[in-house]
């Protein structure tokens, strides 16, 4: 078999048998084909696309082409969820001690966050000695004991997405839909869960920008997870403005607690319950969504969802007392409002720009090495809908340098569109695929 | 710029402005852009094709991505002469002393031969002594004083070609109309002629197999010379079967110096007239095509062009000798006649097959590096529309191994195709493209 033959039946819109993709994907893993060979091959799929068949040949070639977790010493039946990413995306947080206070198994690996979108990891490092760099053997007796435990990406999952995605992003063949659904389903296939709820975000601070692309991308990684004999099913999520109203690592922290005590955002809640309920029925736990979402609903009510989330930081060595008072995480040395100029109805935010916003007050990382400020980032107080009138509070501002303050409230005032006329407030659900 | 910006506009249908191609040709000369952002690159024009501006600027950024030579002390005119290549090729041996004994100055940058297609170089290494290694000086002095000079190419003409050329070959992206014209014509705009004359080959024997995309290539490097201000102009010849009936080094000498004598095959002679024309009326020695062709035949009749040949084979250090007594060549070990198995017509002879036969009897390289015998090869005497009885000889062939010999008469014989059917001859001009 040979590399060029393989570029040159795709650019003639054949479609690559299993055995050529595992030779391919074999083979660059291993770097006996050059990159030089691997991008043409990217791009002639830009073109020609993938039929449902090689995607799948794709995705179980890159589960395969490193380590692959084992689950199986975790009892029951064991749940993931993946989020494709957003502004103030806390879901991780509250969602994991619901549904483990429910009785749900949740092992997860999570990685750190990278650009405006920041990640779980990081987030629960806002609890001091909070670690993540725990043993397989922990990780598995703490899910067994607890109900959760979280582990940062340690094992070499999926080491040939890795480097496709590296070489993707660099020669401008990141959006394909199968490639995007290989890569992210390839991850979560090696990290062993038996069922996968999806979250798939759409609008302004998404990747996917547009809600058919988020549809088919959706739908291209349920038939995938079920192809490769997992339960899997997706939530299509609006991110055309931040989630909740905390944007910043220990103030989302704080949304998330908030939200475990019953006083969550609208929309984050209703997120959380609707993740929740497809995780417990996938989990076997529910039987139905009524029964998902009221077993959801008692367990914030009594407090066992609260109790599950402390329990969890104590195992991972963080100081849960922080879970019981949120107000003692420290504060940004600069809070300031940001005041609306004009008054009228909130017409759109440009969700994307929010982000950059905490990205340049310090909260989130341009490269891997940058160091990130816990402290900053905003609280918005008006969304999509909301009337506000001039001189009011739009946001306040969490910020511990002035210079960067003053360009990320620029920033923010910018992303703001006003109108005169009402606007229908959106759900924050769009779609449910299964 | 960044060179992942132009994939992405490229990818997206857009068009590359001339900085923008500069930029990345000039980048990828000196190794600034890695071969896989130009594979991803080559594959997106695969797909999206490039405007006529645009393979211009491509065409003179590679042109220009090296050395360019200075011919302006040659007196008078400097037409070159390209051919796409072919089976049976020995075009450039009887048409350059033809055209240079109607008084045209013929400056000729050459190559080896690789694959099944033989290098006008190999050829004239036949004559013992001949060398192509001279200097630059040489060069010139030889055309103004003779008429003709053929060097090696020894400059550094058109890097960023070789480089992008070698890649292309690697990722399935040589088939795309305006890299293949804008390959060709870098070099030749950097050889430094001020017209060219491109034999485009059409047939089962040529790269372009069908003559509607011979067509197109030639009005594509047509269309780049005038754009580059070189008159420039293109024969469509057949390649359906072997040019003229020798195949093979020696072989296909002894029919040059036939043909200047005025005994070459029918099909050959008129390739040779019609491109000689052509070079004549650009080259300002002949007014019109009657003209042009009258002075090729007298030079032919009188015995100058012959003459002229062996000026040029001495002045470059070869026993000329052999122009005036081509017996003298030596002959290969092996000789025998190819019998035809039934009674026909030739209907079809495969080409490239015939090539291959040549190849396989070791007169042409698998490799850059491998030793080529130049007795070896095929004497043709039934060409498509011939008939043949069986028993009758279809081709003497010249072989200096028993094993090749048989390997090579196998494959010879299966190249050929007979029908009862008396079959149409078809003329070697298909068309001028000007």
């Amino acid at each position: 078999m040979r590399m060029y033959d393989l570029i040159m039946k795709k650019r003639n819109g054949g479609c690559l048998s299993e055995a050529e993709v595992r030779y391919m994907i074999e083979q660059y893993t291993k770097g006996e084909i050059p990159d030089y060979q691997m991008s043409a091959m990217t791009m002639a799929i830009y073109f020609q696309g993938m039929s449902e068949e090689e995607t799948l040949h794709l995705t179980m070639a890159m589960r395969d082409s490193g380590d692959t977790l084992d689950l199986s010493a975790i009892d029951g039946i064991k749940v993931d969820k993946h989020s494709t990413g957003g502004v103030g995306d806390k879901t991780s947080l509250t969602l994991t001690p619901m549904v483990a206070a429910c009785g749900l198994k949740v092992a997860k690996m999570s990685g750190r966050g990278l650009g405006h979108t920041g990640g779980t990891i990081d987030k629960l490092e806002s609890f001091e000695g909070f670690s993540t760099e725990i043993s397989t053997d922990t990780f598995i007796n703490n899910v067994n004991s607890i109900g959760i435990a979280i582990m940062g990406q340690t094992a070499d999952l999926a080491p040939a997405d890795k480097k496709l995605y590296a070489l993707r992003d660099v020669t401008a063949t990141v959006d394909n839909m199968s490639l995007i659904a290989s890569s992210i389903m390839s991850k979560k296939l090696a990290a062993g869960a038996d069922a996968i709820v999806l979250d798939v975000k759409t609008g302004s601070g998404a990747f996917m920008k547009n809600e058919d692309d988020a549809k088919a991308l959706a739908k291209e990684m349920v038939t995938l997870g079920k192809n490769a004999g997992k339960n899997t099913m997706a939530v299509i999520s609006d991110m055309d403005q931040p989630l909740g109203y905390a944007v910043g690592n220990i103030l989302e922290v704080q949304e998330a607690i908030d939200t475990l005590n019953g006083n969550g955002p609208e929309d984050f809640m209703e997120l959380c319950l609707t993740l929740g309920s497809l995780m417990l029925i996938a989990g076997g736990v529910a039987k139905d969504e009524v029964e998902a979402r009221e077993k959801c609903l008692k367990v914030i009510e009594d407090g066992s969802a609260l109790d599950k989330f402390a329990a969890f930081v104590a195992a991972q060595y963080g100081d849960n007392s922080y879970v019981y008072h949120p107000e003692k995480f420290p504060v940004a040395p600069i809070v300031e409002e940001i005041l609306s100029p004009v008054s009228g109805y909130i017409k759109h935010i440009e969700c994307d720009e929010i982000g950059i916003c905490s990205l340049i007050l310090g909260g989130g990382r341009e490269t891997k090495e940058s160091e990130i400020d816990l402290r900053v980032g905003l609280i918005l107080h008006k969304k999509v809908g909301d009337y506000v009138k001039a001189g009011e509070s739009l946001a306040t501002i969490y910020a511990s340098d002035e210079t960067k303050k003053k360009q990320a409230v620029q920033r923010f005032l910018n992303a703001y569109q006003f109108t005169d006329e009402m606007i229908e407030k959106k759900s924050v659900i769009k779609t449910i695929i299964s």
